[in-house]
């Protein structure tokens, strides 16, 4: 479902890539894209428009076409017998709905009832290497600043971005639409709406996704979510107080057997994650690990990291939800 | 000293505008640059190799040639009955040098020895704002993350990037050279030296200097330093954790007041501060003014900060220091 946008077609990418066992593929969209043709395994399939009955024999969809369409279609799919793992933000909070990273709660998809929702972008990417560090010490608090690519905004936000880049260096005026603010060359707070208690919704969904996700109401996360001109993977400054003592060597040790985590980490050379590196790797990267030196007994670690947003981000882990399931 | 840099050049157009009383300027650079003209006032200037005659009948010397350069010119050009006003860090953590943002500590001039330092460009465009809310309520600690322009890294480094923008666009592959890592369509870790403590040179820098600046050794500051493929305007995100409760708009009556700060803070219409407003303008531009949600008591505030990083975060400074004296 959604087919055609960014995420869709790094789903289907992923689960060629990752040999998922399709027997059959349906690609669903909008009436604008149907008679689309789209390549999976070196076939040619025709994206269908999305109808009401759409899911005749179907077992698992993929959902990334936006929240109204998600409300309105993941009934119907899980009414015809299809579990859907939706994409989008509108069932993520639902108590009836489990939130999955599978690095960090695979149980939860046990409980499901039809729909198993696949977190915010940001809010994976900081999961996965944040997770198995509070396992070991609880986390108290975390102070995160994003550097999100545009792909977050979708494929159109993509080749704006681009077409700025071309705009520019030809002379011409640079046009924007997809995004309310110039993309190339600048730097702006992220492009959702600010809520009544003065965060945007982005950094709401990485406060309140990480609560559910690591099942832990309590826990007191600050958030400033900014868009960069970067095409696809987003980067985020991790600051943590844990409850106890926590070393540099400690935190490597951890990060180092962490499933989805890749160190990259050479002070020597000047070099740690950046996003033209995460981009297209299933891996988030990890690096600046430092002890905090603004929290005292040892207690603070500072990390900064880089994933693809639209695989580990949004394709990847829903197609590892379903791969679980 | 330093004429033909990004800062020097800056230096000439501020020193116009404000109609500093000039009644004579020289340009000096290194041999290489010598003959080059430069446009003051209309008349233009030949630049003269910098030697260690240059400084007789100086009264005022702006600095920007570097650190090695400073350490061997400064006490020169004091020692010829100049007063330098040094935009290196050579001087900076020197006890006998005051380190001054005029919004701040501009009582600090009156003590200096011939050489008075000009602050980090990061530094700068945190103290403006946040250095009226610190006299109001004292900072207990301080978490920021930068969103850092390549103009930091010199002219080199601007002509650079927009070099890997052109040929992005013409299909060429990118070159570089002037930076460590590529800048266009990238963020990357601070290219500064990586020291003991595992932070870059860039954040020790808003570390120690915040507390020179401030007079308060003791304050806790960490940071996390990032190039951002941005021109010349710094961005950063500034988490405050203050002594007693603190609200929004306390925070935004002090900085509606505060000289240097303009707020630009419209929720409705998702506008704050972005590099491409904050570039070639004087003020620190301050928005997302929020109550920090994971602090308790209403302790913490979220600020989102833009400012050129060669004007008010180095020729502008330095100007100002200037006009002090």
């Amino acid at each position: 479902m959604g087919a055609t946008g960014a995420v869709g077609q790094e789903f289907i990418k992923v689960l060629e890539q990752r040999r998922f066992p399709v027997a059959s593929l349906r690609l669903l969209a909008s009436a604008r894209s149907a008679g689309k043709k789209l390549t999976f395994r070196g076939e040619a399939l025709s994206v269908e428009e999305l109808k009401e009955n759409s899911f005749k024999g179907i077992e698992l969809v993929l959902g990334s076409a936006g929240g109204a369409i998600a409300r309105q279609f993941n009934p119907i799919a899980v009414a015809a017998g299809a579990v859907v793992v939706c994409n989008t933000s509108a069932f993520r909070m639902d108590p009836a709905v489990p939130l999955v990273v599978p690095e960090v709660n695979p149980q939860d998809i046990h409980w499901h009832k039809g729909i198993i929702a696949n977190p915010n972008c940001s809010t994976i990417i900081m999961n996965v290497p944040v997770w198995p560090l509070h396992r070991a010490n609880p986390i108290q608090r975390m102070v995160v600043s994003t550097y999100q690519a545009v792909s977050g905004a979708g494929a159109k936000a993509m080749a704006e971005l681009e077409q700025q880049a071309r705009d520019w260096a030809a002379g011409r005026p640079l046009v924007k639409g997809a995004m309310l603010h110039q993309a190339f060359f600048n730097v702006f707070s992220h492009n959702s709406r600010i809520a009544q208690n003065g965060y945007n919704e982005e950094e709401n969904k990485m406060v309140n996704e990480t609560r559910k996700i690591f099942h832990c109401p309590e826990m007191r996360v600050t958030a400033t979510c900014v868009r960069v001109p970067v095409l696809r993977a987003h980067t985020e400054a991790i600051n943590l107080e844990f409850s106890g003592p926590m070393g540099e060597q400690q935190v490597r040790d951890i990060l180092s057997k962490a499933p989805g985590v890749r160190i990259v980490d050479d002070r020597g050379n000047n070099y740690f994650p950046m996003p033209i590196d995460a981009a297209s790797g299933d891996d988030v990267l990890v690096g600046r690990i430092r002890q905090d030196a603004s929290l005292p007994g040892g207690t603070g670690i500072d990390l900064f990291v880089s994933g693809d947003q639209i695989r580990k981000g949004a394709a990847l882990n829903a197609v590892q939800i379903a791969e679980l399931l």
